[in-house]
């Protein structure tokens, strides 16, 4: 792992359930692009509500991964 | 959207189970006496241990609502 | 000035030109309810884009100003 | 207490004296109007010079208390 | 909304006239190539000077755009 | 509680399913070894992937605990 | 550029009018005694307000300058 | 002092009275257990709230010592 | 007040006895060589220990002062 | 350069020896597919230890480069 | 790896030479009580001075180890 | 030391070699004008690019000396 390069992608994922499905989904939609992605980082959460409830959960994260 | 003006204020939440319910409990609350909620940011997460166990979640988030 | 106690509370102001605007517009909106206004500190500036073109501005600030 | 929801605001206090005494005075004036005050965190501290002496200590706090 | 992913990258406009002006070229350039912008962040503000005078100012933001 | 010291400790717990269980497990470990803790704080949150996949969440708390 | 030695000092520079003047009033004033000035960096936004309108904005600025 | 490596805890200290008493008292318990504590850094004043008054002041430090 | 340019630095002042006194000191030296100093700010409270007792207090503050 | 748009890249370089050595292999492999790479900003200073050794130095930067 | 909880502790190494030297030494220390360290964070880099040459370089860093 | 006044003050030192090259020449050009240099702080690193290759490192301080 010593000598590997990485890039670091900011995404923001949504779900009306919680915070891990929000960064699964955002995992999901990045893996049709990206391969070997190793890690995430959660540098924001927050969310809309409507009518006093949330509608759904929003997530920002960072995702590390090897440059071939 | 352009031209609102939004408040925004900041509440703590609490919840034995997790942090989403503790966000659920703090905006019921909240919207008892605050219309038109539309998003929130969560600023801090932290909880009370009894006895080695978690007692309760603790989630300070900040509620933005428009001024009418 | 030296035993004035002060309230700070955090407002969204938008405007479609401009940041110095969009601020502004949110201490119009407060003045209706709020006498006494002293001070505002900008904590965030960002914006919403229609079709590559900024929609409108949206700066968050604190608003200080004197407990009676 | 892992039921209650708290509502966090944000005062500046002032004094000639200490930064305690500038707490002091903001939780006093807060107390007025607001019940069940529970915790307070010191965000900044900051004073008024006056011919090269400290006029007075500000100090901005948040202060916790229970939505009942 | 709640279903979107959305990726956010980070520019630095410049403009000799304005912090906003600044903003709006760095959203031109990178409309030629991103679809969807939706929102953008101010994250550092800045200016290079030339003989006392402000030859351009710098600004960072981050954008956000949904992706497909 | 007014007399007391706490010590803090910086931990970082483990789960495959959830941020919660990441800090139930860094909680149950230091159980072992430290007696009177009182509450933690998340300080960071972030994960290791694996196939696109979520392998585990990585959750870093300080926990507070009481010196007899 | 690469054998250069640069000194940062801090400013606040006031308008009536706008966050950019505030700037341009600060460098006119650092230019009478300091040589060289190279860059600048906006640290802080805020402002005075009169009567529910923007009296003046004060922007806190670090200017970059050559030690020859 | 140019070969010593040191550690630093984290410990919060209480006091009715003051900032510094609360430090003072951190030290005092955490001098029982370490030998060569060289310096410490307040890293966050807050306070508990009874009646409308401070109850007691609780302060969070870095406290570093030489490790033999 | 809304044409000055201020000028800001960054001092550390000492104290055996509080912070107050520390800050107290730290002007007290700065009102030798700088004419109208206006507010200052606290941006670090840290001391040195000795013997498991505090030594002296050490307070970093900027002063902002009116640059003719 | 005034008139220059800039995107900046988040990137993780390793190094078994030095923070810098670190940095420049981050920028050799960016180098492979982006041109006209202008400046760096180191983030994050972080490694692995193996055997109580330093298996290896990882450096997380970005870099700034001219959109043509 | 995703079973295990890690304890971070900090520590400040010193060097005459580098920055990298701060760490290994650290790191040496260290190792002699802590058994299973995988990883460390720089946090602050500062140094000591002596009739303006660097006596000293201080590296403050966090250490992350397994719990067995 | 317990009764001394210091001032700090901000520089970039620069270096095509290494970030510790850059503080020893921020250093050296500051003897030139500094008695009592005490100690330095680190606040930012980062370098410019030249053909995929560092060209020099910049690396600014804080350097904190005594006020006689």
């Amino acid at each position: 792992m010593s000598d590997h390069v990485y890039k670091k992608i900011e995404l923001v994922g949504s779900s009306p359930t919680s915070i891990e499905e929000a960064v699964v989904n955002a995992l999901a939609r990045a893996q049709k692009t990206i391969r070997n992605m190793r890690w995430f980082e959660v540098m924001e959460t927050r969310g809309q509500i409507d009518d006093g409830k949330i509608n759904h959960w929003q997530v920002t994260i960072k995702v590390g991964f090897t440059l071939d």
